[in-house]
Parts: structure tokens; C-alpha cells; sequence
């Protein structure tokens, strides 16, 4: 089975043949046979399926349509859920259902994705952004993602997992969008209103684990291995025997997305949990059968990873050796400015907590290029000096850095004002692609918990313990929320209204005007580390940012300091113009330290700077 | 720690201060204390090391020299032999011994190892080559080898292992040449009488895993980690917590063998079983130390692997992403003849037996370069296409090709004399580095077993059962040898004086032929893929070769069908003189179906080739 091949469709689960039935097919590399047992009109029938190449069984049966729901048997004696199910209208353990992916009627002919260079991104989890917690659910709020100046929105993973809530990380049916989040009419529905309203679609998907509730593809085929070990769990089989089948699963999965859900980019889950050790990475497989799905379809479709790795082949072009994927998050760039604004020295925040180490993350992307990590008690990564700015996704929040703490605890609870407004400054003007969590840009004042909803009480058990252990190992002691409870995701819902008020409104209008200047002014509009200037004045708790572009000039102060810093600074002679400083008047401040203007004669002028401040000056005129 | 320092020494293990005493480091991470306990002129006395950076124990002790035996005490309870022991005299379990590194005089100043392409590679076991089985007893035949083309000796592993008699692929102190082979002295020996004769020395090192017995490398640190499996167990930890400090042993461990023992190369067992998931892979930190200590001391050192990966990362340059190594074993060039010449289908000979496999390995290097691989479930390996012949490392056989066969059978004991000059013929024409097992040359009788002498009853009979499992997967039933028998060992003996008696004394010399050819011929001696044309005549079981180079020209026909083949061929018009045909009485047959000389007017020549014959013909007169 070509996955590169002209007009892809998918080629597993339940396929509508017009006018003859559905067409099945499935993985089973060791079942001697295999039926797809029919169920609809409280009538079943098993057809067994033919056997093809490689493991694969097939077969076109009569009378079946759309809605019809089914199960595969193997070898006569149990019956599973479709590992390609499209749908699970009762959940992990139900049946799969028949869908018709050409049903749904697209209005979005003339959308294409923008370049990733201007995606600005708002992650958000479907089932907590709202209080209905659908798909669709999300549409009346696009307006508001947009009017902030988001160009791309990004959803938490939304594959089947079990239960009604879950961060979606537990998924078992990668190509089933979430039941209760009202299935694939209802993702359909969000992305073709997404992209009705110019916004990019970025679907979180979790090719490194499967969830640890109704997860059956171990029954049908060799998906998993017991060679290497992942934080989850067995790892999935990339590399051993059989694995070009569980390859061709997940390669299929990513092509499915971009090709019936018109979905614009990926976010891969925690690549490090992929562990492949063959001659062909499965990232690189995975991002050439995406490239040359997207060119055939005329689209721009983009990969970008989670990693641990600090690994720049990761997103090295295949020239060099690299597997190609377009982006990653850097999480160095998350946990430098963390350290800068909390204080925080425990777990990975070890290794942060200097000026220059949010100043190396502006220069070069990673941190961590190759230095001995106390945290991981081994050296760490290689240097991403060379890698583009465009390749690196930055923020200051995300589900994982406000989740994972004890009490799920945002920013905004726990750091003043000025602070908020200073974090959005630095990921806004910094070179990289910037990335919004949900609520991030008001202060929301509701957390963000782990939640699950499994129906094994040994697992919930184990889940709770692990958690506590993990939360020890950062110096939180204490009870953390009970992840199995219903209130620990109720209480995660944004409370949203809070938009209008006071301090919320001023620094949702702050993060407007971020992204706005970012759009408008050529030199912070620019991803390039290579027009830019880093100084960071570790004394001052000061880091210096100067930037340029095509005759352009701009420079940003980032004050972690509880005092005035007053900094002598280099810069171009000429006048130049404040065009934001957090802590005035405008921004809810009542301070004001910096000029207006500064007229530089060189060598040397000194501004001052307000306590968790960020000041951007742009040059109007050169002397 | 820098490893890559000027004027490197080894850091680890009891190193001699002329004048002070013996300056001892060892790495223990999680240990409290640590001291030394010296034991001689039946005394003991402990000393206890200072506590360094990094989970390092050292200090300088007086009153300690050269053959002073010692162990480390860690905190006050166990005792163990040093890790990085340059002797252990009474094996695995016993003390390690204090050397001088100095003491030895060697006598090779002036020796340079030659090029990589010129390595002519004659593979052996120390204990299995002479009937003393010691270092020094090999120095007697390096004449004979030396007769015969070679130009680079390859030592089975020669670091300390259980008992006295193994492969090599058990030793867990890797810096201490074996007890019985006569230890480091006798090594030194061998190794300056080897350069003293223009020999290259190539030693085979274990960096993938330590034997089951007597490593007590777990004790003192994490040198092994359980989230990856390797056939031998659990892997060595090189990119987990710690693994700094795995990799400095283990890159250590590879500068000492250059430094202190001279040798010219080293060859990597099993590069599949370093399971190293970091940013910077291990193979490429060690070459890369390898190679700055080699420019800093003026030699020629290469890293030659052995990889079941067919993966070019492996070799490839660093700007192409790859690890740097200099050449890798390529056993698909194995299988590909194994298969041809035997007709044997199991195990993984099941993916070879077609000419054209043998055609592609001749092309390429790889024969699977991402096709499916029927005995390995999955598609394998990566394109060698535009690998530089000189990074592969060809042969007929080998120590596992011979001993991992139940009988320990070489082909000379199964194959016909013909077929073992044919086997012959397609190693040393080809254009890869050519590599020679002891004995192949005069069609030794004696087999090559697998031979261990363990201490641990069950962990032999553990041997001896996976064994007799991995058998059955070639078709191989009955009874293999105990591998425990020291009968075993001593039937895997050389029985040497073969040579000179008929057939043996015609091999010998027909290797000596094509040596010699190799290194007169220019259009031979190149090792170059562009310059070369491969054609498989599938039907007529014909491999057509043909290679050129600065104006000399050459063509061979390999014939591995049991009739005479008429071969039409189109070749560069002219005179061709044969200059070589293993079918005449020369060469101990009787038949010759080539002419002497063929004048080519074009368009097409035809050729017969004598049933498992080699034919080489050269072009003397262009017309």
C-alpha cells in the first residue's frame, strides 16, 4: 500500500464504496482469519474478510451504509473495536460506526494555511475551553481568538480516549474524533468555520503511546514492543518486526487529518517517546509522505514536534541528516523565562533561573547545546545555532506547564500583573513563533488540572500515586486534586466573562498590541536570529534586545528585577520612539521610568527600567 | 575530564607518578567512600580517595608500584577489581594489577599505518590460532601473513574475560588484555613485532555490552540502564542519567588502546546493541575523540564498525548528519555470496540468492536499502549508494559466519575446492576493503566453534540452550558441540601446516594471486563504485564485473552455476589478455573454457565460464 500515491485516501477501517457497500480492511498480521461482524437493526452478521499481502485483511461487503456500526472478529473468538475506527458513538468500548467522509459539505475551497513564520498560536483543550465542551462549541469564540490577533488555534489531542474527560493524551483510536465532543461532524464543522474566519487549524496527535483504557491494537497486530521502555509504557513497535504495518497506521493517521478533516498542521506528541532506532526514522518517513500528500493537494501542511531531545535532527532538513519536521516547541525558552519570573529552582527548573540563559534561548533556540544538565544528570543537547528562528514554537504557558503543576496553577495565580504583561513581552518579541494557552492572554483565574475519567480503579489509583511522586520531586508537598474527579475538570473550565474587567481586559488589550506591533513593524515581524543583538545584564536581572530589518530598528528591555534598573546601553545613534512600556498608565501600570524618546549620540545612553517591565523602542530617525 | 586534551593519558584505573607512587581514580556515582585497598607482600592497607566533581574517587597513594595488586572498597563494604584495570592476573574475580605504561620499549617510531583502502584484513583468534594461544605465539606466523598480501591483522576482542577460552564477546574489563594471551606485556609484543613487519593491527572492542560473568561494573555506577534490551541483556547506559560518565569510560577505553598499545584501528562489535537515543550519538563523540587523538599524535586511526543496521549514519560524515565512522562490515556482501555459493535459504539467508543480490552489493554496498526484508518482518536499511567503497569491509567468511553455524563449519569443509577460489575471486575483486578469516586462505579443516568457559553452571546451560534455539531458525537440528567442552576450543584450533600440501598450498597461493593482482592492477586497486560496471546474468548464475581506472581496464565473470555458461558480453573493443582463471591447471583444475586472449571488435563477445569459475581478463592493446 502506496501512502504517497496521487489522490490519497485512507486506505484502513471502514471505507463507503457508492452504490456497492464498504469496504474493509485491517491490520492483523497473526490472525489466521479475520469477519467484520455487522451490526445494525439489532441484527448481526459476520463476512470474513480475504487475506492480503503483508498481514492485511480485506473485503467489499453489501449492504451496509453510513451509520452502520461493526466489529472486527478475530480467529473466531473475540471481537474488537476497528484500530481505524473513524467513529466510537459509545466510547472505548463500543463499536465502531460507518462514516462517510465525503458527507460534509466544505466551505472552505479557497482557504490556505499561511506560512508558519506568521502562526501565532492558541492552544486550547476542546472539552475545558467552553462549558458545553464540544467542537462546536468553540465556534461562537473564534471571533474573540481572532480579534486578539491569533492566526492559528491548536487543539489538545481529540482522538477517542476513555471516558468523557481526558487531556486526550489516553487516546486508544487515533482516527476517532472524541464522542462526547460530538465526533467527526463536529471537528469538521469547527475547522471549516476556522477556516471560514482566515484562522489555521494545528491538531495535537500522539504517536509515541496509546492510552492505558480500551486499547486493543496489541490484539490485532505487534503495535507495540517491550524492547525499549517510554514513561508510558511499552513503547510502539517503529523498528522491529512488523513495524512497517504499525508505521504505515500512524503514517496513514497523519495523512487522514490533513486530507477529511482539512486540518493545517500537526503537533506530534513527545517525539523523544518514539523510539526508532532503524535506518529510516519514523519522523522522516512520516514528514516526506506529508510533504508530498500536501504538494499533491496544493496545500501547505506543517509538522511540528514535541521533543525532549534538545535534538536539532529533529528538524534538520534530510540533507543534513535530519528528519525534516518544520517546527518544535522549546521548552528551554519556556523554563529560562519560568525560572526568571517565579524564582522556581526545583525539578527541570534546576538547570534556569540566569538572565543569560533566556538570552542563549533568543540567540540560538536550545539552552541546553551540549552543557552538563544537573537535572538530567548527563550532558544535553546539540546546538540549534543554525536552525531557524521560524523551526521553534515559544510560550510562556502551556497545558503541560500549568497541568503539571500540583494545582494546575496558571501564571496569572500566582505572579503580580506587571509579570504577566513582562512574560507576554518576552515570547511576543522574541524571534520565534509565539503560542497562546487558553486564558493566558486575560489572566484567567480558573486552573488547569489533569483530569481523567477512566473506569479501572487500579489504574485511577496508580495515576493519582504517580502524579504525587512527580510533584515531589518539584518540592510540592500536599494533596493535589483528585485527577478522577468530575470537580477537577468542572474546575478547569475557563471562567471567560472576566475578559471585560479590570486588569483581565487591559492585558488582553496588552497581548493585542503585541501582536499587533509584531505584525506591523518589519523588524519584530522578521523570524531571524541573525538581525538581532542579546545582551543580558545578569546583575540587573536585564536582558537587552535589539533587532533590525530591511532599515527597520527596534530594541526591547525585559526587567526581572524588584528594583528601578537603570541600564547604559549601545545602540544606533538617532531618535528613538517608546512604543511600549508595560508599566504606564495605558497597561494598568503607575509607573513610568523610561523616555518617551531618546535621542542617542553614542557611545553610551541609560534608560531606566521599571521593576518586571518591558519597554520597546523603535528607531523614527537616524543622525 | 577532557578527553580530547593534548598529550592524552588515561585518566581512569592506577597510573604511575614516577617517584611519588600511583595516582588512582575511579567513577562512583552513588558511592559515599571509596578507597583503595592495596594488597602486596601479603599485606593490605586501605586508602581512602578524595571525592571529585562528577562522582569521581582519587588520590595519589605512596608506596605503591608496578605489580601491586589492588581493589576498591566501596563505602567500607564490598570490595571489586577496577573497572578500568589495565591487568587482572588471576581473571575476572581476582585483584587488578598496578602496570607502568611506560616500561614496555617499543620499537616502531617510524611505523605509519597505511590508507584504509589499502587494509587487507586477515581476522583471528588469539587462543584458536596457535597452539599456545597467547599473543607472542602469533608473532612466528606474521611472516606467513605478511607472504600471503595481508596488510592489517584484525585481533578477536582481547580484553579480559571469564575463564580461558572465549570469543572475546564476554570480557568485562575492557582495559585489561587477557590473563591467559599473556596479558598487556605480551599484546605490546605482538603489536611491535606486527609494525616491525609493516602490519597493521586492527583490535575488536565490545562497547555494546559486558559478558555475564565477572562485571562488577554495576556496582560502582549506572553503567547500564533497563530501559532498553539488547540481545545480551540489558544495554549500556549512554544516554541516561550518568551517561557522561559511561561514555568517558567507554571513549577512553578506545584512546588507551591507540595510545598505549599502538593499534592502528579498532573495530566495533555489534554498533546495533549502542542504544543511544540522545542529541549526540556515542559513536560520534568516540570518533570524533579518536580522530583529534590521532592528529594530535600524527597517526592514521580508523573506526570500523560492525552494524546490522545497513545504515549510512553510521559512516556518513558529520555535516551529513552521520556518526564519522571510517567503514562498517557490510554482511549483506556476505549473504549475498553465503547464498549463491551454498543455496542455503534459512535464517537470513532467506533474503538472498539471486546474482543481482550479490550484483547490488558489488553497486551499492547494502543490498537492502529500504526493501522488505522477508526475514526480518520489515523494510531494512538505508541507500549505500553514494558511499565511498572504501567504507565497507567484505569477505566469505568470518568468526560468526563460520562459528555461529552449528558445526562451526567453514565453506572449505562443505564447499568444493572450485567454490572456494570463486568465494575468493568475489572478495578480493570487488572494490571494497577485503577481509580474510585464519585459515580460509589454505582451506583450513579444523572448525570454528563457539567455545566458553564460564564458571556460572546455569548461565552455560542458558548459553548452550539459546544456542540450540537460534539453530533451529537456520534448519539446523541434532546436536551442536558443548560450547563448554574445552574439546570444543581445542578441535577450533588451527591445524596450520595444511598449507603446503596440495589443494591448501594452491588456495594459499590463488590468494596470493589476487592480492597481488589487487595491488598491481590499478584498475583493482581502486576503490571506487563509479568506475565499474556490474551485470547479473540471473539465468546463467554470472556476475559480470567490470572496473576501470586511469586507463587500465579489467573484467572478471563470476560463475556460480553447475554448467558451462556462454556469457555474450559487450566490452571496450581491443586485445584483453586472461590474466586470471581458477578453472586451470594452475589452479588445480583440469578444465579451461576461456580463451587466453579475446580480441573484441564489438559489438559482442561471447565467453565461457567453467562451472563455479572465475575468470579475469585485462585489456592489453585498445583497438
Amino acid at each position: 500500500m502506496d501512502i504517497t500515491e496521487e489522490g490519497w485516501r485512507l486506505q484502513l477501517g471502514a471505507n463507503i464504496v457508492p452504490g456497492s457497500g464498504v469496504f474493509f480492511r485491517v491490520w492483523a498480521p497473526k490472525a489466521e482469519t479475520v469477519s467484520v461482524r455487522i451490526l445494525s437493526n439489532n441484527k448481526k452478521r459476520d463476512i470474513r474478510l480475504g487475506k492480503e499481502d503483508q498481514g492485511y485483511f480485506a473485503g467489499l461487503v453489501e449492504g451496509v451504509c453510513r451509520g452502520d456500526r461493526y466489529v472486527y472478529v478475530l480467529d473466531n473468538m473475540d471481537h474488537y473495536p476497528d484500530p481505524a475506527s473513524r467513529f466510537q458513538p459509545e466510547g472505548v468500548q463500543g463499536p465502531s460506526e460507518v462514516i462517510d467522509p465525503d458527507e460534509f459539505l466544505w466551505e472552505d475551497e479557497e482557504w490556505e494555511s499561511i506560512a508558519l513564520r506568521d502562526f501565532i498560536i492558541y492552544e486550547l483543550h476542546v472539552g475545558a475551553f467552553t462549558v458545553d465542551g464540544t467542537f462546536e462549541a468553540i465556534i461562537p469564540h473564534l471571533d474573540s481568538v481572532k480579534e486578539l490577533g491569533i492566526t492559528a488555534i491548536e487543539l489538545m489531542p481529540a482522538a477517542q480516549f476513555p471516558g468523557k474527560r481526558n487531556w486526550g493524551y489516553d487516546g486508544v483510536y487515533p482516527y476517532a474524533p472524541q464522542n462526547n465532543y460530538r465526533g467527526p461532524e463536529g471537528l469538521k464543522r469547527l475547522v471549516n468555520a476556522a477556516h471560514k474566519k482566515g484562522l489555521c487549524v494545528i491538531l495535537d496527535v500522539v504517536y509515541n503511546h496509546l492510552g492505558p483504557e480500551g486499547n486493543y491494537l496489541h490484539r490485532y497486530a505487534p503495535y507495540f514492543t517491550d524492547r525499549y521502555k517510554t514513561p508510558w509504557g511499552d513503547a510502539v513497535n517503529f523498528d522491529g518486526p512488523y513495524s512497517d504495518g504499525v508505521r504505515h497506521f500512524f503514517i496513514s493517521n497523519a495523512l487522514y487529518w490533513i486530507s477529511e478533516y482539512h486540518v493545517d498542521a500537526l503537533r506530534l506528541d513527545a517525539v523523544h517517546g518514539i523510539l526508532d532506532f532503524g535506518s529510516r526514522h519514523f519522523l522522516s518517513e512520516l514528514r516526506e509522505a506529508v510533504k508530498i500528500h500536501a504538494k499533491r493537494s496544493g496545500k501547505n501542511v506543517f509538522v511540528i514536534a514535541e521533543s525532549d531531545l534538545n535534538d536539532v535532527r529533529i528538524i534538520n532538513p534530510p540533507g543534513m541528516g535530519g528528519y525534516g519536521l518544520d517546527a518544535q516547541w522549546n521548552d528551554d525558552f519556556h523554563h529560562s523565562l519560568h525560572a526568571l519570573l517565579t524564582g522556581e529552582r526545583k525539578g527541570y527548573y534546576e538547570d534556569f533561573g540566569k538572565v543569560e540563559h533566556l538570552a542563549k534561548a533568543f540567540r540560538e533556540g536550545f539552552v541546553y547545546s551540549g552543557e552538563y544538565s544537573a537535572f538530567r544528570k548527563r550532558r544535553h543537547g546539540s546546538t540549534s545555532m543554525d536552525s531557524p528562528a521560524s523551526q521553534f514554537v515559544v510560550f510562556s504557558q502551556s497545558h503541560d506547564q500549568v497541568g503539571n503543576r500540583m494545582l494546575g496553577d496558571r501564571l496569572s495565580q500566582t505572579q503580580s500583573f506587571e509579570k504577566l504583561k513582562l512574560a507576554a513581552g518576552v515570547v511576543f518579541l522574541s524571534p520565534y513563533v509565539p503560542q497562546v494557552f487558553m486564558g493566558e492572554e486575560y489572566a484567567e483565574i480558573a486552573p488547569f488540572h489533569y483530569f481523567i475519567d477512566h473506569s479501572d480503579d487500579a489504574l485511577v489509583q496508580a495515576i493519582r500515586e504517580g502524579r504525587k511522586k512527580e510533584f515531589a520531586s518539584f518540592g510540592w508537598e500536599g494533596d493535589p486534586p483528585d485527577p478522577a474527579a468530575l470537580r477537577t475538570f468542572s474546575d478547569s473550565k475557563l471562567a471567560g466573562d472576566l475578559r471585560n474587567q479590570g486588569n483581565h481586559k487591559i492585558l488582553f488589550e496588552f497581548y493585542q498590541e503585541l501582536i499587533r506591533l509584531r505584525r506591523e513593524i518589519a523588524s519584530l515581524r522578521t523570524l531571524n536570529k541573525e538581525t538581532m543583538e542579546v545582551v543580558s545584564f545578569e546583575e540587573d536581572k536585564v536582558l537587552f534586545l535589539r533587532r533590525w530589518y530591511n532599515g527597520d530598528e527596534a530594541f526591547s528591555l525585559f526587567h526581572f528585577g524588584e528594583d528601578i534598573a537603570r541600564i547604559g546601553l549601545i545602540i544606533p545613534e538617532g531618535r528613538w520612539d517608546r512604543i511600549l512600556e508595560s508599566s504606564s498608565s495605558r497597561w494598568g501600570g503607575d509607573k513610568n521610568y523610561a523616555p518617551e524618546k531618546i535621542d542617542s549620540h553614542g557611545p553610551k545612553v541609560t534608560i531606566s527600567c521599571c521593576p518586571h517591565g518591558v519597554v520597546l523602542y523603535r528607531l523614527c530617525r537616524r543622525t
